[in-house]
């Protein structure tokens, strides 16, 4: 962890002192635009962008809530930030499109001050850095009760390019990027030093030496570099799904969208050495982290069998299963041969 | 009013029983699309648009909260869904855009039944049928307290087309749509109307014959027709918002964002009889509704003193005032020719 979880503001100022269009002046006067495509940001009724001759356009929303997406005890507002935004991008990443802009919408409870949402927009802004996304407008309103941030992104490829859900065909193999498990494992560790915390207020925190699990929960990365290492294979993936609720129910949603079945092999599934050493201190099955685990922001994606060879030693794919008639339903075939059908696996028994 | 106000659903669902996924299967079933630039609407991980050739996108995003912009106990969900996608639409229209696209975002606490949110979306998409915008893609999250709604919407034109706020030149006409004030008198009706309905449960709501303010505040329209008759009189506005805040707050941001000031007079507010006799009767004073109201929905822009022949006489156009060099600040010319700063006359005195 590079800075403190617990860390708090020195100064804190109310948002009624400088009203929502002060916080909205203050948040973004900081913002630097990377896409020839922003033509105008923030400030007007709305954003204009210029789509990049030949492209078409990739659209997607999401709300991240208080108490229902992230506990802010142990969540870094700017972590929050980072976190909200490569969730965001990951649906464009899953079209095998390019993120290119972003507008994101507050609602904010009275319990949150000025300096607080600084360092929401810290997060924000060093994600859209990294991705080299602009963040091209918002809203700020209040809310009721707790935090709420909603992000639209957009992004834009050639029409070839593009991923759906539905291409997946019978008989292509079913790839996943980078390993899987690791967010949900994070999340169990901050909620046992949550209880820990409450417990014996006086106790520190100890987060071992799992700093990759906390890394994957609070601030995790999307895979932008996806989008080129199937450039640089020459790969056209056949469909494509980001890996948000478990490696299971994205199976299955991608399954559905394409009407076919699948066969998973749990020996095959990436699990990172930390995740399984975790899970195991925990007695959690570590199977059930990958199939249910969520929030990693990996890729799903299917490739026909003519492209074994392209994806089969690369270090961060791995074949974890093949496509099947929908009639042969989805299923893991275990460690030790037995076949059962991924739902009984997806849930603990 | 088309409905009762106070009516209440019959079958009472919760959302738990479906699910979000149910839930989202459920509202978007019935999506029909009237633009040729949908490509593929909601079910993937983003929804795919071809913008119309050589037009520019625009974007913008709005959320509406419970307990902030709106009473769940006199806003009907059906009329609280079409406001909504008008609120969200009324910016595209004020960049001089055709609204196209929609996403929508829904934040649910538990009280919220399977049919309210069903009641939601038929406004929702009965202002989609309206404005021929296509609802593309959406979220559904629980919430910890009250519904949210967050909507952006996609709308293009030709660059040579797109007015933003910062065109307006001294000596430019001001001028707006419509009428103003009225959304506002409909709320105190309704308000009024709580409060009797508290005191004494017994007695029936009486709006008596002000259907037309009622129908402002809470199933508003937004300024479609504007942009064809920008283009029937062949005008090209200098700049434009929407009258979401009063004409007064969204003068001064217009004018702020062009480097200019203006002066309106008294006498040139347009006012329906209707909003005129309900404030001297709640007295009120009726500049003030027009100059702080809100909600209104109407398009205020400038237009180069060259075109007053074509404005002059148009039924559902208002010359307000002109544009002023920024030194001349923003000021309101009363009725018996006194001038005095607007935001003097913004608030309750």
């Amino acid at each position: 962890m590079t800075e403190n979880l617990f860390s708090d503001n020195l100064k804190l100022t109310p948002i009624s002192d400088i009203g929502e269009q002060g916080l909205i002046n203050l948040l973004t006067q900081n913002i630097r635009f990377h896409q020839q495509s922003t033509l105008l940001g923030a400030g007007d009724d709305a954003a204009l962008i210029q789509l990049p001759e030949g492209e078409q356009l990739v659209v997607s929303t999401d709300s991240v809530v208080e108490g229902v997406h992230f506990d802010i005890s142990y969540t870094p507002l700017k972590h929050l930030g980072y976190k909200s935004v490569v969730l965001a991008i990951s649906d464009i990443l899953a079209m095998n499109a390019t993120p290119r802009q972003l507008v994101v919408a507050l609602a904010i409870s009275a319990k949150y001050t000025v300096e607080a949402m600084e360092e929401l927009y810290r997060g924000i802004l060093a994600a859209c850095e990294q991705y080299e996304v602009d963040l091209v407008g918002g809203d700020v309103t209040a809310s009721s009760a707790g935090l709420m941030i909603n992000l639209t992104a957009l992004g834009s490829a050639p029409a070839a390019k593009l991923v759906k859900r539905s291409g997946a065909q019978v008989g292509d193999l079913v790839c996943v990027s980078g390993d899987l498990g690791g967010a949900f494992m994070g999340l169990n560790l901050l909620e046992r030093e949550k209880r820990i915390f409450r417990e014996s207020p006086e106790i520190q925190p100890d987060f071992g030496d799992n700093d990759y699990l906390l890394q994957r929960q609070l601030r995790p990365e999307a895979r932008k570099d996806l989008l080129d290492i199937f450039t640089n294979l020459n790969l056209q993936p056949t469909s494509m799904i980001d890996v948000s609720d478990g490696l299971g129910k994205d199976l299955e949603r991608l399954c559905q969208a394409s009407g076919v079945g699948a066969k998973l092999y749990e020996d095959k599934l990436p699990l990172d050495p930390k995740t399984l050493s975790l899970a195991l201190e925990f007695s959690i099955d570590p199977t059930l982290c990958v199939l249910s685990g969520g929030e990693d922001f990996e890729l799903l994606f299917t490739v026909p069998q003519t492209a074994f060879d392209k994806v089969k030693s690369h270090p961060d794919i791995s074949i974890v299963g093949h496509i099947t008639d929908a009639s042969e339903g989805l299923y893991l075939i275990s460690k030790t041969g037995t076949a059962m059908e991924l739902k009984d696996r997806m849930y603990v028994q």
